[in-house]
C-alpha cells in the first residue's frame, strides 16, 4: 500500500507505536494499584481515534522536506493526546453519555461509584475523575510534544505555534459553549464556531505545526498553505462532523443518533434551516433543538426539517466547495510531492468521511 | 524590610508584575468582546493568593546561588497560574459556592447564564466554562514557565520535574476524591493526600524547580533537604490547611465556616478524631461529615468532636513536630545564607498562616 493511497494507514502503526512507548514511560508512576485506572482508562481511551491529526502534522513535515524520523512520529503522535483530552472534558461539559461506542468516562466512574456504594455523589465523582483525567491527557500531551527527541531548535521554532493552538482550542471551545447557550443561530456565529473550535486545532494547526518542524522558519508559503488549504479543510472537516452529528450512523460514528440535535448544538446545518425555515418548521426547531430527552420522532422531526429547507445540500455543497478549493491551493504550493498527493487524500478522507 | 524578615513579601511584587506582563502578552488574542471575559475572570482570579509557591521556588532558586533575574521571577510565578488553574477545577470538581471571599469561578458563570436568560441548564455552564478557564490557566502556567527567558540548559535540566510535579498533581487530586468517595479514615490514608495533593506541588517540587533551575544539575544534597524540609514542610503545609478548613475564620480564608466538613474531605483531623471517639462522637461523625446541607450546629457539633478527642491537638503536635525537624534539616544544608533564613521563615509562615 503506497503512502499516497494511504496517508492515514501509513502513520497510523507509527502512531499507535509512539503512543505505547510514551505510556510506558508514565508506567512507574502508575504501580499504585489506586492509580493504575488512571493509565489504564488513558490507555483504552487512545485506542480508538481516527489519528487525523498527526496525520496532517506528519504529512505537514514531509511536505516541507522532512523525513522518516520516530521524533516526528511521537511530536505527532502528541496530537492524539491532546485531543483525547478535550474528548473527554467535552464529554463532561456536554453532559454526554456515550463516546466512541462506550459510555463516556465521565460516566464509566460515575458507575464504578454506585456499583462501590462509595460516599457522595456518584455523578461528581464520575464528572471529578474526568476533569483530571482529561487534565493528565493535557500536560502529557504538552510533554510528549517536547520530549519526543525532534532537534531543540525544530523544537523552539514550532513551540509558539504549539502554545498558540492550545490557547485558541480553548477559546474556540468557550465560543461553542456560548453560542449553543445563546442560541443564536447566524451564518457568521456557525463559520466562526467551526473553525476556532475545531478547524484550526484538527486540520490548520497541526500541518502548520509539522511545515514549521521541518523547515524551521515560518516562510510566507507555509502561512499561505495553511491559511487557504489548512483553513478550508478544517471547515469542512467540522462541517462533515456536523452532518455526521445529525445523520450519522451510530454504529460507525460511535454516539447515539442525533445527539448534537439533543445536546443543542448550533451548527451551520441548523443555521441554515432556520433560515429558510417556513413558521412552523421554525417552531419545530425552536421547540425540539436541545431537549435532552429528544426521541427517535423528534430526532426524525428534525432531520425532516433540515433537509426539506435545503440547509443539508447547502452543507454538502459548501463541503465541496472548500474540498475544491483546498485542492487548489495545494497544486501551488512548493512542496515535495509524495506529501502534495497525501495531503490531497487526506483532505478527501476528512471530509467525505462517516465516523 | 530585609528579605529574610518577609521572604514571601520580598517576592510577591516581581511575581505580581510578571503575571500582569504574561497576561498582556495574551490579550491580543483576547480583543474579541465575546472573550474577553475569559482573560478578565483569568486576571482577577490571578490577583488573589498567597504567591506560597513562587515563594519557596524563588528561594530555592536563592538557596543555590541564583541571583535577582527577571526570568526566574517569571518562571516562579508561573506556579501561580497553576494553583489557579487547580483551585477553579477544585471547587468545580467539589461543588464549592465560594473562593476567596467571591463566588466560585463556576457560579459566577452560572449566575451570567441565569440572568441572561440563556438557552440550557446554567449549572453545566458554569461548570463548563470553570473547565476550560482552569484549562487555560494550565497551559498558560507551562507556557509561562518555558518562555521566562530562564537560560535553556536550566530549563532543559528543571523541565523533567516540572513535567513530574504536573503528573503527581493531578494525581494527587484523584486519590483526594477516591479517599473521599471510599470514606476511609486512616492516618496512612490522611498523610498520603497531604503529601501527593498538596504538599509535593505546594512545597517540595516548587523548591526543587528552583534549588535545580540555580544549580543545573541535580544533586543528591537537592533530593535530600527537598526529601526533608521540603516534604515535612509540605504535609505541615496541607495539615494546616486542614485545620483551617475547620476552624478557620471563614473572614480570612475566604471559604465558608467548616466548608471541608460540608465536602465530607478525609483529612488528618478526622482520621485522628476516629481512632480515639467513643461510640456516640463516631456516630455525629458519620451522620454529619459530608452532609452537602450541614448547618452552624453541625458544624460546631463536628469541631467539639474533633476538639474534644484530642484530634485538633494531635494535629498541632505534628504541625510541630514536622516543622522543627524541617527546621532541622534546613541547618544542614549547603546553601546560601540569606536563603536559609528566608526558607525558615517561609516554614513558619507556611504551617503557621491563617488564610
Amino acid at each position: 500500500m503506497t503512502p499516497s493511497a494511504a496517508p492515514l494507514d501509513h502513520v497510523r502503526h507509527e502512531v499507535d507505536r509512539s503512543i505505547r512507548e510514551f505510556l510506558d514511560r508514565q508506567r512507574p508512576l502508575f504501580d499504585d494499584p489506586q492509580l493504575a485506572v488512571l493509565l489504564s482508562t488513558a490507555e483504552g481511551f487512545l485506542t480508538g481515534g481516527k489519528r487525523l491529526r498527526p496525520a496532517f502534522c506528519y504529512w505537514g513535515w514531509r511536505a516541507a522536506g522532512g523525513g522518516e524520523e520516530p521524533g516526528m512520529h511521537m511530536a505527532a503522535a502528541s496530537l492524539e493526546l491532546l485531543q483525547a483530552s478535550a474528548l473527554i472534558h467535552d464529554d463532561v461539559m456536554d453532559a454526554s453519555d456515550v463516546r466512541r461506542g462506550m459510555p463516556a468516562v465521565h460516566r464509566r466512574f460515575e458507575q464504578v461509584h454506585a456499583d462501590s456504594g462509595w460516599h457522595g455523589s456518584a455523578g461528581q465523582f464520575g464528572e471529578g475523575v474526568a476533569v483530571l483525567l482529561g487534565n493528565l491527557l493535557l500536560v502529557w500531551a504538552g510533554e510528549m510534544w517536547r520530549t519526543s527527541g525532534l532537534p531543540a531548535e525544530a523544537l523552539a521554532v514550532a513551540q509558539p505555534v504549539h502554545d498558540h493552538m492550545l490557547t485558541e482550542l480553548m477559546c474556540g471551545q468557550y465560543l461553542d459553549l456560548l453560542e449553543q447557550a445563546q442560541g443564536e443561530s447566524t451564518f457568521e456565529g456557525a463559520l466562526r464556531v467551526a473553525l476556532y473550535k475545531s478547524g484550526k486545532y484538527s486540520v490548520e494547526q497541526p500541518l502548520r505545526l509539522g511545515l514549521v518542524l521541518a523547515a524551521r522558519a515560518r516562510h510566507d508559503w507555509i502561512d499561505r498553505l495553511c491559511a487557504q488549504y489548512g483553513t478550508q479543510i478544517g471547515i469542512a472537516f467540522q462541517l462533515r462532523d456536523d452532518v455526521l452529528g445529525v445523520f450519522g450512523d451510530p454504529a460507525e460514528t460511535g454516539k447515539p443518533a442525533g445527539d448534537d440535535l439533543r445536546e443543542g448544538k448550533r451548527t451551520m446545518l441548523i443555521a441554515r434551516a432556520l433560515a429558510e425555515a417556513s413558521d412552523v418548521q421554525a417552531q419545530a426547531v425552536r421547540s425540539l433543538l436541545g431537549d435532552p430527552d429528544l426521541d427517535a420522532r423528534g430526532v426524525e422531526r428534525l432531520r425532516s426539517v433540515i433537509e426539506d429547507t435545503g440547509a443539508l445540500a447547502a452543507c454538502e455543497g459548501m463541503i465541496k466547495r472548500y474540498l475544491d478549493d483546498a485542492l487548489h491551493a495545494l497544486e501551488q504550493a512548493p512542496i515535495d510531492e509524495t506529501a502534495r498527493t497525501a495531503l490531497a487524500a487526506l483532505a478527501v478522507a476528512a471530509t467525505t468521511r462517516r465516523t
